[in-house]
């Protein structure tokens, strides 16, 4: 079952179901939203599911992504994982910070959750002299999970996957982890594709409770990386976990991946230009990449093999503020 | 004015006006729950304060704060400072942190805010083990503020002023602030004094964008602090304008001051356990106090000197989840 959420003046926009190769959507009947729906799910997927295959043997109206706002326009909670190891040890590198003993705990932050951009919608940020950086990554959203929710309870609280666009400020990212306190500045709103999809559409390519499948990434139009989510190091059922072990994860909580990166880097390129800098601080011994500047743009879609659609495309501008 | 949300079933409760003694209260007309007046506030703040000047006449029913909810029983975003420098000195001991060159820029993290407890609820958690801790605060609750936002022009969006609880888990806080991402499972979800209120109900005890007043914290009956909220090292003004660097604060954005603490600790105590370890380890060579088991009690109030209610009172257990 794939979802969407067109604007229509309120905050939270209007839930649409969307037919399986992106073509076709219409209003969806069981929920007024994306949130009400995950508020009442076991009770309203059926339903949704039944005009999901009403909607791919006809009908509905033509689906346009210009129109969509991110699936869940804002969330109640928004925590983002670093599950790349290949990238989080370049990121040391590149920030020159100490290696930590994680003890085997996976790395989350909480981020800002009011708003998700859209796909298309343009990214306000007030400087290019902070290091503005994309991160392509994927994401899943969970229905309400019970404090104490083991890694293997968790899998069956994940209700849908996303395609996240994680907004980054590098230059002010190094000044805010040396605090401990982890990001404020330096992690903006972030956007999100523009289909949400049920597990089951991945078929095989939902695996292990990851997402085995490239992320292709155009930084102004240039393919910029294409890594494969798999190798996390934590699967999303360990980052839920991870998450609820002292809270209560309200439903529509999204959590993040981090960002997608593969050790074959240098072959597949990457998912943020702070690891393409990190890649040649280790080759070259510094930087050569810039960050991105105001009118630059970033396109991040993952589909199934075949080229079957399945999140949409991230296709967005950075502005000033 | 004074404010206050009735439990009523739903997530976000019943506002209520509060009259100035604390004695009497009755739905606001203006607006069904507080984020719904904040969403709107300058279209309906002169009728919330003819409804309030009403209710200090005469009339309303009794107000029972074991009724209330947090005055915002769920908020899309919770940043807490941590702006009392003598605070942070001593953290820096008890966790053998070293010292951080902030530039100046004040302390900030995003913690959840899907859920705050409200004044007389079971807190619950998952171990002893963890080592669990209050943290009394106060804190504002701003209208929209727009990206970029001065200091100075950031005092006209605090629309609210509230009394926190920001339960923290100590032994993992310092394993968590190592990665340099925050907290997740360090800071479960807080707590909220009963009433919030309008900074003119404050007098000249607010000053500078400061509650210049003692925080009263009794742990299981006995007192354990009154540290004055005034001697922040960045006021609210501009723990706010730190926040809308490169975001817009959604209305009912709530921002917290940190753990009140003052320089002369010794003589007034603290708002929080690991505090007075700190001192004791400072004096002693070691922590000797304890943190909370389950069943404790902790209790935190800020009146007005004479003895007006302001806030209401935090009174709450911890439980095991």
């Amino acid at each position: 079952m794939k979802l969407a959420t067109l604007a229509d003046g309120t905050p939270d926009g209007r839930l649409h179901i969307v037919s399986r190769d992106h073509q076709r959507s219409q209003p969806a009947v069981a929920a007024r939203t994306l949130q009400a729906a995950l508020e009442r799910w076991v009770s309203v997927e059926a339903t949704l599911r039944a005009e999901s295959e009403a909607l791919n043997a006809g009908g509905g109206e033509p689906f346009d992504p210009a129109h969509a706002l991110a699936p869940l326009p804002r969330a109640w909670q928004w925590l983002d994982g670093s599950a790349y190891d290949s990238h989080g040890e370049l990121m040391q590198k590149v920030f020159k910070l100490p290696p930590v003993d994680r003890g085997g705990r996976p790395l989350m932050y909480q981020g800002t959750s009011d708003r998700f951009y859209g796909p298309r919608h343009d990214v306000r940020l007030p400087s290019e002299d902070d290091g503005i950086d994309f991160e392509g990554e994927f994401g899943v959203i969970v229905d309400a999970v019970p404090m104490g929710t083991s890694a293997v309870d968790a899998r069956k609280y994940i209700r849908l996957l996303v395609q996240i666009n994680d907004w980054s400020l590098r230059k002010l990212a190094p000044i805010e982890m040396k605090t401990g306190f982890g990001w404020i500045q330096a992690k903006p709103a972030s956007s999100m594709a523009p289909v949400a999809v049920t597990p089951d559409e991945l078929g095989k390519h939902w695996r292990d409770a990851r997402i085995d499948l490239p992320l292709k990434v155009d930084w102004n139009g240039r393919r910029f990386g294409a890594a494969n989510g798999y190798p996390m190091s934590a699967g999303f059922d360990e980052l839920v976990a991870h998450a609820a072990y002292s809270r209560d994860l309200v439903a529509g909580t999204v959590i993040g991946s981090g960002t997608v990166s593969n050790e074959n880097f240098r072959e597949i390129g990457s998912s943020c230009i702070a690891e393409r800098r990190g890649i040649e601080m280790l080759d070259t011994g510094e930087p050569r990449t810039g960050f991105m500047c105001f009118g630059d743009t970033v396109r991040m879609e993952a589909a199934m093999p075949g080229g079957t659609p399945l999140f949409g495309a991230i296709d967005q501008k950075v502005v000033k503020a």
